[in-house]
């Protein structure tokens, strides 16, 4: 172990690269180390049109801006480099274990992100960008299915919301669920039963079904459907299948080190984004709470990046409460 | 009043675009009222390098931009429109009036932005945009007057924490107070006083000084200080100058109808942005708690936006205390 560095940032996703940017911009002796290569969940997306102030991009695109500007302000990037362990030392710094390497920082910015869970069938991969048809995402990439024929799968709340919400864009929308049953509280459901039973609705549910794969040339055509009791199978055409059966943190590293929920995000503060331990922020995807935007994970990195100066100065704030100004009276 | 808007925006500054962008892009039938043009405060701002994902541009390129995703996904716009009132009206939707004219929507979100409070001295305005020499941000310009001399004003904590991170880029940076004692937390004043005494300190500070007007060619040249005890005048080189004066919220309009705090900022919990008044989000630098940055407070109007639908299932939704996983078990 050679320099103590003012913060680690432990992800080069939006969040992380926009902590490195502020960080490193305000100068302060910032790392940044990588599992693979930088961008993460953002890489697999060919269409953003929900960027404030960028009209068009893609993942790739947006990820080396935002890698060239981190790197401008001087953050050091290690990329190909595996977190695997974090620990606090007995001077108050952070211990971070990188492969064979270790370094110390006086303070850490998390943001590994989070995967969407996949359904594992043929097809999924190739068709993986919206552009193609498989989304995890109806609030990213809902309007670029307008007018055409989509699957949902999921039965749970996240996924009976964005069911919901693609019937405003799409002509036809199925919503797929293995189980007889959703497990989505009991509103969502409603409102998802009352929408499939009105006369011209353009949702159809489908119970105790599953794909089996997704199918089509260069662009998804139609998703295999198999009913789990009766065994039928039916290729179902479509123009998309999105999926949404889930998150997954990638937190398993940080396990017994920050508190993490029993899905294992991180637990944080919503104001400043502290975690549990003193000196570990937290932005991005990985979080408890958070809107799983590119817009609000970079604001997360900005947040953090800027509480450094306030816990720096004084330790001690790391323990005061948010302010009750942030919770407005009469409630 | 016509028809009923889903949501009434109000301000098209950052937030209030980026909120339009992602209400009209969800379908939502979405009105913005903008009091003189679009961009509000970062109109002012002719370099920016710290919005992640954009290498460099300016407040007006930038607002441009954003303007044109709002409208281009059906938010109708309307600017030199000044919001006087806001009213719960009895079938629970929220009139707002705007001149001669009033309009209702099921949601609110208030974005009227925050304004610099000004010196008022000749040569501010003149010499306003940073590239020119006046700030009053030093996290957003400090990096641009790298090896420069600069001149801060103010003596809250707010001017003590921008001008210590000044000295990290400035050659000199020269404190002046008006009062002979500074007003910020202990602290502060102290890592102030500390540094300023070290031996090559590059911080200087004058007390009982105020600025009477800010002078030079194309760019600043020096401000004329004056000394209010001893009624000594001086010009006083440098490059820049930083005012930290304080900021004021755009919100005269709504005080008594939603809650503000002392300073007028806007009440609201941190982690869905809501106000005391169900229905009425805010989002940007007139909220309590704001990071005061551009980037975050397009992640505010993005939150609010994403709120909307779950308001809209379950009004019953806006008395939910923030969730308890978002505060750390152990503190």
């Amino acid at each position: 172990m050679t320099d103590i560095y003012d913060c680690i940032i432990v992800g080069a996703g939006p969040a992380g690269l926009a902590a490195a940017l502020y960080t490193s911009r305000d100068r302060f002796k910032s790392l940044m180390l990588e599992k693979f290569q930088p961008g993460g969940q953002i890489n697999n997306t060919d269409r953003i049109e929900n960027y404030p102030g960028i009209k068009h991009t893609d993942g790739p695109g947006l990820i080396e801006t935002m890698y060239n500007q981190a790197e401008h302000f001087g953050t050091e990037i290690q990329t190909n480099c595996e977190v695997t362990k974090l620990e606090k030392s007995s001077d108050g710094n952070i211990v971070v274990f990188c492969d064979e390497q270790q370094f110390a920082a006086k303070a850490v910015i998390l943001a590994p992100g989070s995967d969407y869970r996949k359904l594992g069938v043929p097809g999924e991969e190739k068709f993986r960008k919206a552009g193609a048809g498989v989304s995890y995402c109806g609030t990213c990439d809902g309007p670029f299915f307008k007018g055409k024929q989509v699957v949902c799968v999921g039965g749970g709340n996240t996924a009976i919301e964005e069911t919901l919400g693609l019937t405003r864009f799409a002509e036809k929308v199925t919503l797929i669920h293995r189980r007889d049953e959703f497990r989505a509280t009991k509103v969502l459901a409603e409102e998802l039963l009352q929408k499939a039973q009105k006369p011209d609705s353009n949702l159809i549910i489908k119970y105790s079904t599953v794909a089996t794969a997704i199918q089509g040339k260069e662009k998804v055509q139609s998703v295999k459907l198999k009913n789990i009791k009766t065994g039928r199978e039916e290729d179902y055409p479509c123009d998309g299948v999105f999926i949404f059966i889930g998150m997954v943190p990638n937190t398993n590293f940080i396990k017994g080190f920050v508190e993490l929920t029993d899905k294992g995000f991180i637990k944080c503060d919503c104001a400043y984004l502290r975690t549990n331990v003193p000196g570990v922020f937290v932005a991005g995807d990985c979080r408890v709470g958070a809107a799983m935007q590119l817009a609000t994970a970079v604001a997360d990195g900005i947040v953090a990046a800027m509480m450094l100066r306030q816990y720096f100065r004084e330790p001690k704030w790391w323990k005061e409460p948010v302010s009750d100004l942030l919770q407005p009276a009469g409630w």
